[in-house]
């Protein structure tokens, strides 16, 4: 779906941005793999998301060439013009459209890249690329270099420095701009509109997967073709396998439903988490764990605004949920003493968070030299605390307490993604609904 | 979704097919791996068909090993058991249960695949193995085959032979049991209701996509997960691109909309083309071009039977549309004549249909030494006639003749799925409208 | 050294056996690569010798492609003729020279056998080449038979059979025709005389290597650029360490000097073993050893036979050291018994011969389905029995004998290069004093 | 021969320095690959030069490992002890006696280098290894920062920066300390002495390969097992082929014989070459030339000193041998225009000589940032002028001049080993006879 105004000056922004983060030297940046399914079948394309955050270009084989310093000057290498290959394969920019439109330098058909290459290299101290994380590419690269370095007797040294330009362009992606946060904002929304009609479509006797269904339809007919990521839909027992992705169980009456599922639009991700009944009202016990795990969130949001550090919000849900546990009786002990322990660690195993953008797991360091660093505005995240009850394993260690019988295979996650701002957040996804009264609300309104 | 019945009989079987086929040797054949779509998050993981084929296995990170000849034998590697990485990735057989269930004679963990297979390698003849398929498969394995070439002198000598088991097992696939076509029967008639269910929701001012859309939805609803290849939307001139996949034109009234989809169940493929007039009625021309495809169709048909050969319907489809082309003044000459020099070729570019399977264009050889293969009983293909009307490019060859108006960019492709029987053929995907009354009634019968 | 007559109709004919022994298919195969030693120094360039075999031909940058079946053909691929190269770099014949000199019906310059393969490979049921010896060799030609598959629809399909071509011109090159016999015969002779010089400057106080550099000089002023092997040459205890290869210890009166060394002459090796008093007179105990060791040889001797089993002499060794052994007071039991114990390998740990031709460990297979084969005319091995009494190990196994200390570090082998002829064998390398008798008279007599 | 006493903490203080010049990160420098040379037969091992200048250990298969930074550690990887395998293939040092003989921090056996390097690489902000020299390790390496990267979540973080270790060490190597000296000269010693041997063993109707065997024959008796190089020993028009290797062409009174040959001694290189009369006088046209060839070189020792450009001393012999030619008439115009026009290329087209040391040609570079470097004590070079007369080939530029009958075919070239001293040079192979009358009189007395 590339219907959007391609924004040209955006792009070359960054690239220029990027140029001025880096010592001198040659970035080299191809864009994903054709990835094939089957036989001659293929997965449907995706850019590489740093490639794609640099240039806005979508199609596949292309490279990204920037030299770097004051004569700094991009180049995309890509798939050359071929009306006769268009009849059968579709639309290609070419070389001389491309540049235009896109706003590169210079630009040249794919198979010129090595001989391109060999030219650039020459006399460069350094290589950014994303050296270690695709065999051929490192081969490829460094076969030039090979080359470089025997034509070098008294003329252009090679390079022998080589960065990972992943790293700088994570720094750049993990601060979302303006034109950024509207897409977010906007994939939230659709991906809000989406759980609200699965809450409105859900019966007992249906297949998890019927509910995934209407999700995905959503998505496709606001222009999503493809999930963030593979949609969790995890009724009953299933909601406390944390990545849970087969989807085939029938739902029953009594069953919790947690359905972990965001759309993925103009490379964004979105991702929400909501958790309701399959009867449209919660059970007692449901209740009591979902509003604990509902509060956890509220004291999260309060974490997350500027200044604040990376972990607190974490550390917020993991209080509210031990004080939770404590007074519901499932722990003997002190709040304190039990967060010394990590006691929660049976129940609520992972993080609270991570970054969102280009990637539903974000780039972007978590800590600066082993510190956790601070939020600042144009950071989006996720919140998304949970507790999930299963019977204990035989070899669980010594301080996991036994499950009390009416929260057994109950799996609870509730999870809005924000945008810190200069005063705070805001939450792009909180047009779901999320109190026990909202859930129940929704539900009773079913889809026409 | 694997709420099928494994019929671990049927795969057994086929292991004893393949073994008997074989000269001795050893076969190795990996699943796919899975693949990356960006960052940590992977695409939706399909098993190889040819590994499932034999197996009907479908976690990802498993090999098929079998020693052929008197003491035939078949051995499962597969993820091992992990209760605790299964809180967060969810359910894995394990070697035990995967062993049980699905009828090996062994099983062990992948992480045992090395050391076993340097012990089963040695003194084989040859290896069977998907040769030359996937890069580091093939240095794996020569890699492991030179350790059994050091430890040879006086032992068991290392294997000379390598032979790509993905040949024998092609031929093998080629010919669908009654439990594949079955299977391909159900894949047939879900996508025939996706079809009518675009016929009924499409409107004027709708962008492509939104077709596509309550197409997946069905299949999805369904319990197919992804369908069997990147579906073909495209509406006006997007239709004269034989592969147009961008799906994101805003449709008219006025234009013709060619769909090319089908579901995967279960692994097969359905594949199925129909066009249509977005204002639910055909023009004039559209009208002629539509019933002159339909007959090049009907008149393959008729050479869809046991004896037949491979070529003779496409055959009947180029004699049908020559026809037709003269009659409508297009062309200018004779039938036998205009065939003679492939004028049809500027209308109609692409064969008439392919072999349908675990694979929309399945494996199986279409030569038999050079020479077109007769249909036999068992044999899945399609039957895809179609005409494409685009402006002449400027270096066109010479005999190319101009498109008249009325025609220009319009592109039909009618498709259907057959399978071979033993007096005729059997046609999976009959349920969906075809005729233009058909098409115009049933687009009349909006979708509730 | 590249004097000799190229014989243009031998190595033509030994194409056309191979042609005739392999079923339809392309054979594939490369010269060896030139070999780093440092920085841009490489060592001596030395041909792959079942490329040499077939073609003559030394130069490196080669490849051997030939067709097989009715219309077979032999195809070289070299560097390209370039004077202005040439006064760098030396003589290169170029495609067209090579092709009339060397007797090829097609040559074509090295950079175009990536295009001329693709051409080749399409159609052929098979391909030849050495798989899984060189990593390099096996991704570019997997690569071109991948290029040959997506080329493949309704063409020329690509070869599924992949067959290491090591194996039969192994079998061809186990029987030396006259013209390789002769060259043996004269690398035998080289190497008698040179061992005969060791013998005659060997003196008490110099360093091993020095005795060495005597062998080598031998081997050079007659021709031969490089050893065979890497030469042994070991005094006192060292000649029980059985690839000794530091030659730097300081020789006594009294110690033994064992000398493995045989030059290498047109490609083909001699490999010769003597073992001779640094003083020139044995003692007691080293007469005893060695004069045991003789006999055994001696004994395998006459089991050099057309029809004798390949393993009969190895047995004749081990039954005459035995008994020696025995009758030394070392062993105490019977004969049969300590062969049915394998006592004897505490003492005599090695076979007793190998192939040898073009590569002193030649190729060609010691045993057919499992069983030693039988000796037949022309197959040319070595005979080389020994005895090594090293110190107990302190965890030996429990049947090792304490070792007498009249015999410790007493290392004693005697080889010798024989080919089998139509009524038993002929010793190539009898020029070397071998006797007690013979040696000591040879030592006394010093060189000039 | 490694009779040298290792001087433990010459190599520790070449560590530390390393350590001292690159900034925080972990090293990982592996030594030289056996080699193969034919079937099972490998060349003589050489290690590599970079990694036996840091360490002093010359066993294959051996990796430096060195932390850097504060905590600065050195750990050897080098293969195991193991007894009874030492029986066949000879003494091993083993981890425990080489840390303790060799002076590393730690050291452990070779198969647990993977495990550690995930161990050390961890944290670590930079890597240094010979990165594009070898693909096998690089693909090694970056598959262990792979596995880094995957466990770094909330750990470790992988590095993103890989320099070429080369350099830094290079630009150490290219300043030989005291102890390196010493062993150059006692190698230009051996090689003078050789050359000696040469001249006066030369007779008309020998092959040139009988020189080059005195010339081995020499190097090996005192120690040295390689030459630094493949020896040129050209005789005739060969001498103007400047790589000339052959060495088979029978040689003949009248011939000049051009002898470019030098050992290696600990791994250092000499590198010399002498021209002289296979008759053992000089004709009247070869004096002529070699006279002028001499006068070159001394020109160009008058600029060996601390201080002058690195390239001053190739201009000297380019003038000195630009006026030379003109004074024979062979050029025309003035020696400024001449050198202007690089008219001397005809007949000297290589450089007057190169860095020198555990290479012959060493590592270090020529120029800093596009200009020349200027000389220093402790650097080692070559100086070698010469003069090759061919005949014109056909498509010559259009500036080169016809060749006086008198000098086709004479080649010329002199070379000697210097060290720049503080004060100007050491030549370390002034034993060499090198004025016509010295030759002469070498060539007189003839060896015994
Ligand atoms: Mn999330
Ligand atoms: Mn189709
Ligand atoms: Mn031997
Ligand atoms: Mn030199």
């Amino acid at each position: 779906m590339h219907t959007m105004q391609i924004n040209v000056e955006r792009h070359r922004g960054r690239r220029a941005s990027l140029s001025e983060r880096l010592p001198e030297g040659l970035v080299i940046l191809p864009t994903a793999r054709v990835r094939n399914r089957s036989n001659d079948t293929d997965y449907h394309f995706r850019y590489d998301s740093s490639f794609y955050y640099l240039t806005g270009f979508h199609e596949p084989e292309a490279v990204l060439v920037m030299q770097l310093g004051e004569q700094a000057k991009s180049t995309l290498f890509c798939q050359p013009k071929n009306e006769l290959r268009e009849i059968w394969e579709g639309f290609l920019y070419g070389p001389a459209a491309a540049r235009e439109q896109f706003g590169f330098d210079e630009a040249y058909a794919i198979d010129q890249l090595d001989a391109k290459l060999i030219e650039l290299i020459a006399g460069q101290p350094r290589l950014y690329f994303p050296i270690g994380f695709d065999e051929q590419w490192d081969r490829r690269i460094m076969g030039l270099v090979q080359q470089v370095q025997a034509r070098a007797r008294n003329g252009k040294p090679a390079p022998i420095e080589f960065v990972d330009v992943r790293a700088a362009v994570a720094e750049m992606r993990l601060f979302k701009d303006d034109s950024e946060v509207a897409i977010m904002r906007e994939a939230g929304r659709i991906s809000s509109e989406a759980h609200i009609r699965a809450m409105q479509t859900t019966r007992a006797g249906q297949f998890e997967y019927e509910v995934e269904a209407e999700l995905l339809y959503h998505f496709y007919k606001n222009g999503s073709r493809y999930p963030a990521y593979g949609s969790i839909v995890a009724s009953g027992a299933n909601a406390t396998c944390l990545h849970y992705h087969e989807n085939n169980r029938r739902m029953h009456d009594g069953d919790l439903l947690l359905i972990d599922a965001g759309c993925e639009l103009h490379g964004y991700a979105a991702d929400i988490t909501r958790t309701f009944p399959v009867s449209g009202r919660f059970s007692g016990p449901q209740k009591d764990i979902y509003q604990l795990v509902l509060a956890a969130m509220e004291a999260s949001f309060e974490q997350v605004r500027p200044g604040a550090s990376r972990i607190a919000y974490h550390d917020a849900s993991v209080r509210t949920l031990t004080q939770g546990l404590l007074d519901l009786g499932i722990f003997k002990g002190t709040v304190d003493g039990l967060i010394e322990s990590e006691a929660y660690k049976q129940f609520y195993m992972h993080g609270t968070g991570h970054w969102l953008g280009l990637d539903v797991h974000d780039v972007g360091e978590y800590k600066i030299d082993g510190h956790w660093r601070s939020l600042e505005a144009g950071m989006a995240l996720t919140v998304e605390p949970g507790l999930y009850f299963r019977p204990l394993l035989p070899d669980s260690p010594s301080h996991y307490v036994e499950v009390p019988e009416a929260f057994l295979h109950i799996g609870v996650r509730i999870e809005d993604d924000l945008v810190v701002t200069r005063d705070g957040h805001e939450n792009l996804t909180a047009l779901t609904p999320k109190t026990v009264a909202d859930i129940e609300a929704t539900m009773a309104r079913q889809a026409g």
